[in-house]
C-alpha cells in the first residue's frame, strides 16, 4: 500500500486539470484542490495504518462478507469507495455477459489485479454529455455529444467526448470509461468501455468546487475536515486508449450491462452512507432538541420518530440488499437489485423531508449563531456564551456548535451538495423506479392477487 | 387437534353473546356469525389435514424458526393467530419479569399446556372502556372504566369491567385479560391478569359486525369466503376467576409488561400480514392497469412503483424485525422492538396513500361494473361483456372480477375495516412512535452527531 | 317547478333500468332504487319549498353570482347539481367554439329552455367503454368501444356505443351525450353531442350500488338518508337521435371542448362539494377527539391541525377559481381552470390521507360500537351505554354515534364510494395535472426565473 | 425619502456591531457587510426613484389596498418590508388592545410619524434567548434570559438581554423590542415593548453571514445582486429607554398581543414572498427540463405539475388571507389569521419537497456545471461549452447559468437560509398550527358533523 506521501508524488504526472479558469499544476499548494488531496492522502496513511483494512478489490464469496465490506467502505473517504465500486463494476458486467469474448474477461481481470497491485484509485466515468436527450446517440447533431470511438487502430482506440458529474476525477489515477446507457445497431462506435490514465494526452478535467473559502473555518466541523466535493468535468479530446485497457468495443447488445452493474454497486454504496449519514441525522436532531430544551415537547418528539423511522428503514433495506443477494456461477455475492433500488429510492426521495424536520427543530439559530470567533471577542464573546446557554450542561459555546454543524451540513454549501448528490448519485429518482419494478417479481404478486380475483384468498 | 365438527360442537357452552340487539344462542344458524364460525371451523379442519402445520404454541429458539412461524401464522385464520400471539404475549411477559412470583410463572405454563393440549383457541382482552381518558383508572368516576377486581376471594377473584375491540371473542374458548397499560401505587386492583373461559358466568359479548348481507355475494370475492371482521365488546360482569388462572394480582409495577409484551408479538404479526397484503395490492394494481389497458402508461408505472416500494419496506423491516431478534435467559427468541415498530408504523401510516394509488389506477369502475347477475341477465348481460372489455384477454366479465376484488377489499365495508384495523391493530401511529424511540440507540446516534460536531466524523 | 310526486310519475315512462341481474319496472317500490328514488323526489319539493332556490339554468353573469349559485348547488341533491352542470357545459362549449354552426348554437339555447320550463333533470355521459386504450377510436376492434353514429338519416341520427359511471342515470329525464376526448380525422362518427331521454327506445341502464341492505339502518346516519351511490351503465343500442337535439356532428376538431366544459364545471363543483366535505371532517375529528378525551393531546391536536389545512385550502382554491374568473363575450362569467384544477387535484389527493387521521383519532371504536339494537337490549344495553362512556357529556350512546357516523361516511361502503368517487369525479387525477399545466402562465414563470439566472430578480 | 448616500452617512452614528469576532466601524468598506449596506443603500435610491412607491407605513382601509401593498412590498428589500411589518405590528396591537393606556397609543402614533417623516429603517426585535426553555420567564436560573427591565427611572426605564435572529439589525436606524410570548403575573418586568436607536449606547450586534466571499461571484447570480443574509445577534447591555419610546410596560396580560400582531404581518409577507418565490421555482424547474430536454418526459411534467400546484396553493391563500380580512373600530384592515398561517404553514411545510423536485430535474449539472471562468478560458471554455450544450436555443454556457442559478438559490449557501428562515419567520410549523386552530370556527365545523350524526346533514 501506498503511503500518503506516495500518493501525492504519483499525481504529478503531468495530468492536464483546472480550476475557475486556471490550469493547476500544483494540486498540492492549491487553496481548494490542495486540502481534497491532503484529505484523500490521509485517507492512504490511515488505511495503510489499519489493522485489517478493507480490501481494494476483493469479490465477496457470500453474504456476511458482503457485508463486512460495505461496513468498511465508507472508512477511507469517497475515492476509496469509487475505486472499489469501479472494479466490482466491471467484474460484475464480466459475469453477467454471456459470451463475453474471453479476452475481455482476461484483461478484466488484469486490471484489477494492476490496480490493486499499485495500489491505485479509480473513479469511474459513466454520464455523458448528452447533447439533445430526446435523440439516440448515433441521432445526434454533434456527435461526440456521446464518447465514442472516432479512430480505431491495430493497437487500440482513439475516443472523443465526455464524461460528466465524475467526483474527484482529478485526484484518482484512473479514469474507468463505459457507455452511458443501452445502444443499439449503428451504435457500435459508442458501445466503448475502457480504463485511461488520469495523465493520458488529450484528458482535461475541469474541477468545480464551492467548498467554503474561509481562513477561519471553525464553523464548518465537517467542511473543514472532510473535503470532497470536488467534481470532475472531464474531457476526452482524443485519447489513445490501448488494446489491453479495452473492454467492450463495438459489441452494443452489451453496453447496457455495465451502466446497470454501476447503478448496483454505486446505490449500494450510497444506500449504505445514506443509513449511516441517517443515523447522524437523528442524533443531531436530538442533541439541537435538548440543546434548545425542547426534546420533551410532543411535535419534537414525533419528528425525532419520524427521522428515526427513516434511519431504520434505511438498514432493514440495505441489510434486505444483503441478505437477499444472489450468486453468480463464479460464486460471487452480488447484492439484491430490488432492496438495493428500494432502499436507495426511499433514502433520496424523503432526504429533504427529513432535513426539514431538522432545521424545524433546530430553530433560527442553525443561522444565527455566533461564530467562534465572536466567542473568541473579549466585548462581545461573554454576551454570547450567556445568550447562547440553553439547559444544564449546555454552554453557549457548545450550543454553538451544534448548530454550526447542522449548518455545514445541512443549510449550506455542504448540506445543497449532499441533497443534490443523493437525489443523482447512482441515477435520479426515476431510474431506481425503473430498476425496481423489473427486479419485483410482479407475477408472484399477480398470482396473489388472481387468488383473491378468485376467491382462494 | 379438533375437527371442525368438534370444534363447532365446543362452543354450545351456554355463552352469552349477542348481534343486533338480540341473544344469539345457535351461532351456526346465525345468518352473520354462521358464517364466521363456518370459516373458523374450516380452519382447523385445514390445519388438521396440513402435513406441517404451524404450531400453536412453540416459542421459537432461533431465528429461522421464529421466521417459520410467522410465515405460517396467517394460513389459519385470524383466530388461530390470536391465540399464538395470546400465548407468546405472557411467555414473554414471564420472561421479561424480574423476580415475577413462581406460582404465576408455573400457572402461564399450565395455561399454555392446557391450550395446547385442548387445542382451544384464545383472544387477548386488553383495551378497557376507559372513561375519561385525562384521567388514571383510580380517579375515574365510574371505577369501572377499567377492568378490576371487585372481590378477592381465598379461591381467586371476582372481576368487573369490559374490553373492547377484541375480533372474534365469541369464536373462541378464552378470553386473555390483561391490564392495558402501566398502574400505579392505588392501582393494584386494576393491575390483573388471567384467563376467562367464554361461558364463564357474568361473561356477555356484544358482537359488531357491519359485513355484507346480500343473498347474491359474488361480487365481494373476499368478503364471501373470510368472515373475520367481527368485532367483540366483552363485558364482565362480575366473574369469578380461580387462583390457577390468575398471573398478575395486584402487582402494579409488572402490568405495562403485559402491555408491552401483546404490543410486540400483535405488532409484528400485523406487520408480517400487512407486508402480504401490501404484495397482493401491487399485483391488483397492475392487474387493474392491465385490464385498463394502462400499464405501460408513464403515471400508472409510478404508482405502481411506490406501491412496490411500500410492499419492499415491509418485508424488509419485518425480516430486520427477525434478524435482529433478541434471546431471553431460557433462549427464547423475541423480535426486535424497534424494527417491529417503525414496519408496523410506516405500514400503517401508509396504508391509505397505498390504497389511494390503487382507487386512482383502477378506476370508476371499482364502483360502477355491472354484477355477476347483471352478466347472466340475456338482455343486458352480452352489453356488460361487449363494454367492460379490455384489452386482448381481457374479456369484460373478467375485468368486472378485477373491479369487484377491488371494491371488496378496499372501497367497501371491507376495505374500510382494514384501514381502520390496519392503524389501530396493537394500539395506533402514536403508540407505535413511543416504542421506537425508547428502542432506538440513541446514545450512538448523540455520539455520531457529537463525532461531526467536534470535527471527527 | 315539479312536486316530488309530479316528479314520481314522470319517471313512469317505460324506460329499460336494471339490477342485480334483473329488470325494474317499478323504481318506486324496489328495495334499494327506491330509496333513492324517494330522497331525488325530496329534493323536488325541497327546491319547490325553498324561497330563493337556487335557479336550474342560470348563467352567471358576475362572479358574485357564480359564488352564490355554487354554495346553493348542493343543496338539492346530486342529481340537480348533475343537471346544472349538464347544461353549463353545453353553454360553455358552445361560448368557447369558434365558428360553431349557429343550428347547434340555437338548438342548445332551445333544449336548456326546455329543460328548464320542464323542471327536468339531466346527467351528463361521457366516459366510453374504451376498449384497448392504447388505441383510438376508429382503431379499436369493436367500433362501438366508444359510442358513435351507425346511420345518418334526414331526420336525424342513430347511436351505438355505452357510457359509464354515470351517476343516478335511471333517475334523471335526460342523458346529454358528449364525446369523452378529442378526436382526429376520421373520427367524424364519434364526434357526436347530443340529448337522449331516458325512455328512448334502445337505451338499457344497468344500475349498480352497494348500499347497505338492513332493516335497521340507524348506525347509517348519512346512507340511510342521503341515497345517491346508484351508479349507471347506460347501453345505447342504436338509439334514433332527432335533429334538434344534436350539437355536434361530426366537426372533430370541437369534439373535445365538450370534454373540457364538463370538466371545468364538474370539477369545480366536486372541489366546493369536497371543501363542505373537509370542513365537516375536521368537525367530525374534533368530535370523536372530545368523545374520547383526547382533544387536548399533542398528535390529536398536530392531526386536527393538518385537517383545518386541507380544509381552508379547497376553501381558498374554490374561491381563487370563481375570482379568477374569465368572461365570455357574451358576458358570461366561467370559473378558471387554474385553480379549479389546482384544488379538486389537491383535494382528491390528499383525501385518503385526511381519512387516515380521522381513522388514528377515532380508534377501533368507529369499527366496534356497540348498535342502536345492543343499546335498546335490556341485558347488555345499560352495559353499552356505562362502557362506551367518555368523558363528561358523553353518554355511551351518544359517543357511538360519532362512530357510527364516521364509519358510515368513512370506513364502511359509503366510505369507498367517496374515496374513489372524490379521485375519479371529473377525472383521475392525471387528468388535472394536464389541465393546471396547460393553463399555467408558465412564461411569466419563466420569466421569473429568467430575472434570476440574469441576476435582474 | 432619503438618498442611498444619505443612508449611508446616517448609519456612521456610533453604532457597536461586529462581524467574525472583529467590531466594524466601517460598514461600507466592510468586504461581506458593506455590500449589504449598498444593496440597502440602492433600495433607498430606487424607492425614491419610484413614480409610486409603496409607502412606508399607510395602514390599508380596504382590501383592495391591502393587496395593493403586499404586492409592492417586497420591491424594495428585507429592511424596508422589516420597517412595514413593524410598525403594521405596533399599530395592530395597539388596535387589539381593549383598554390600552390613551399614553402608549400617542406614543405609538408619535413613533409611527417620526419613522416615516425621518425615512428611518426598523427592524422588530422579538425571539429571546430563552436559556432553560422547560421554564418561564421569571423562573429562569439567568434572570437575563428572557430582556426585561433593570431599572425604572422617572424619564424612562433601563432594559437588558438578547434579541435573537434579527436579520439585518445592523443596517436599520432603530429597534423595535417586543414580549415574545405571554406573560405571567410576577413577569411584569418582562412585560415591556419599546423603541431604541441602534447607536443607543449598550446596544452591541453580532452580525453573522455565511454568504459566499469569493472574487469571481458570477456563479452566483443571486447572491451577487442580493445581499440580505446577514442576520442579527443583538445585545442590551442595560441599554436606557426614555419614556416617550415605551409601548408597554409591566401590563403582563398585553405582552401576547404584540407576538401575535407581529405573527400575523410577518407571516402575511412571508406568505406573499414565498408565493413569489415559488412561481419562479416552477420556472426555474420548466428551464432547467428544456435546457435538458427532458420537458416533454412524464415524471417530469409530474413534478412540475406539483410545483404548480405549490405555488398555486399560496397564491390561493395569500389572496384567501386578504379577502377574508377582518377591521378594527377605526376602519383599519387586518388580514385573516386562519389564511395567512394555513397558507405560510403549507408554503414551509411543503419548500422542503419542492426543492427535492427541483434536484431531480435539474440534475448533477446543478453541482457539476464549469464556472463562468472555464467558459473563458481559451483551452477548455470551447469544450465546457460544447459538452454542456442542450437541446436548440441553449448554448452550454446558457445552461450552466440555469443551473448556477439552481445552485445559488437551493443547493448552496442561500438555499440553506432561505430553507431554514422559510420554516422559521415568523415562528416554526408549531406555531402557526397552534395560531390556525385558534381562529378556524371549530363550532360551525362541529355543527356540520352534529347534522351528519343526526342524520340531517
Amino acid at each position: 500500500m501506498m503511503t500518503g506521501d506516495e500518493y501525492r508524488q504519483s499525481l504529478i504526472d503531468g495530468r492536464a486539470t483546472y480550476f475557475d479558469g486556471e490550469r493547476v499544476d500544483d494540486l498540492a499548494g492549491h487553496p481548494v484542490l490542495g486540502k481534497t488531496l491532503a484529505y484523500a492522502a490521509g485517507n492512504y496513511d490511515k488505511r495503510r495504518g489499519s489493522n485489517d483494512p478493507t480490501p481494494l478489490t476483493a469479490t465477496p464469496k457470500d453474504e456476511d462478507e458482503l457485508q463486512r465490506i460495505m461496513s468498511g467502505l465508507h472508512d477511507y473517504g469517497l475515492l476509496f469507495l469509487a475505486t472499489y465500486t469501479s472494479l466490482q463494476t466491471i467484474r460484475t458486467a464480466a459475469a453477467r455477459i454471456e459470451g463475453l469474448d474471453p479476452a475481455y474477461r482476461s484483461r478484466i481481470e488484469n486490471y484489477v489485479d494492476y490496480v490493486r497491485d499499485n495500489d491505485l484509485r479509480v473513479t469511474q466515468c459513466i454520464t455523458d454529455a448528452k447533447g439533445d436527450r430526446t435523440k439516440a446517440p448515433k441521432d445526434q447533431t454533434d456527435k461526440d455529444a456521446y464518447l465514442h470511438v472516432v479512430e480505431r487502430r491495430e493497437d487500440g482506440v482513439v475516443i472523443r467526448g465526455a464524461k460528466l458529474h465524475i467526483s474527484l476525477a482529478s485526484f484518482g489515477h484512473e479514469l474507468l470509461v463505459m457507455p452511458t446507457k443501452s445502444m443499439k445497431p449503428g451504435e457500435e462506435e459508442y458501445s466503448i468501455a475502457c480504463a485511461v490514465p488520469v495523465n493520458a494526452p488529450g484528458v482535461k478535467i475541469i474541477n468545480i468546487s464551492f467548498s467554503p473559502r474561509v481562513d477561519d473555518d471553525r464553523s464548518y466541523p465537517h467542511s473543514s475536515k472532510v473535503h470532497e466535493t470536488v467534481e470532475g468535468f472531464v474531457i476526452f479530446d482524443d485519447v489513445f486508449v490501448p488494446n489491453e485497457r479495452i473492454f467492450l468495443n463495438g459489441e452494443f447488445k452489451h453496453a447496457a450491462v455495465f451502466a446497470h452493474s454501476l447503478g448496483l454497486w454505486e446505490r449500494l454504496a450510497n444506500l449504505s452512507h445514506m443509513a449511516e449519514e441517517a443515523e447522524q441525522l437523528v442524533g443531531l436532531a436530538q442533541l439541537a432538541a435538548e440543546a434548545n430544551g425542547i426534546d420533551r415537547v410532543g411535535h419534537v418528539r414525533e419528528k425525532i420518530a419520524e427521522l428515526i423511522t427513516y434511519s431504520c428503514i434505511m438498514k432493514a433495506t440495505a441489510s434486505a440488499a444483503i441478505s437477499e443477494s444472489t450468486w453468480s456461477d463464479e460464486g460471487d455475492v452480488f447484492p439484491s437489485e430490488l432492496y438495493t433500488n428500494v432502499g436507495k429510492y426511499y433514502g433520496a426521495a424523503n432526504y429533504h423531508s427529513m432535513i426539514r424536520h431538522l432545521h424545524d427543530i433546530g430553530g433560527g439559530s442553525i443561522l444565527t449563531a455566533p461564530s467562534p470567533a465572536d466567542f473568541d471577542n473579549p466585548e462581545v464573546g461573554p454576551f454570547a456564551d450567556k445568550y447562547m446557554a440553553g439547559k444544564d450542561g449546555f454552554s453557549g459555546e457548545k450550543r454553538a456548535k451544534v448548530f454550526h454543524a447542522i449548518r455545514d451540513l445541512t443549510a449550506d454549501t455542504l448540506g445543497g451538495w449532499r441533497m443534490v448528490t443523493n437525489i443523482q448519485a447512482g441515477g435520479g429518482l426515476f431510474a431506481q423506479r425503473i430498476v425496481m419494478r423489473s427486479h419485483f417479481d410482479m407475477e408472484h404478486a399477480k398470482g396473489l392477487a388472481m387468488n383473491l380475483i378468485d376467491g382462494e384468498g
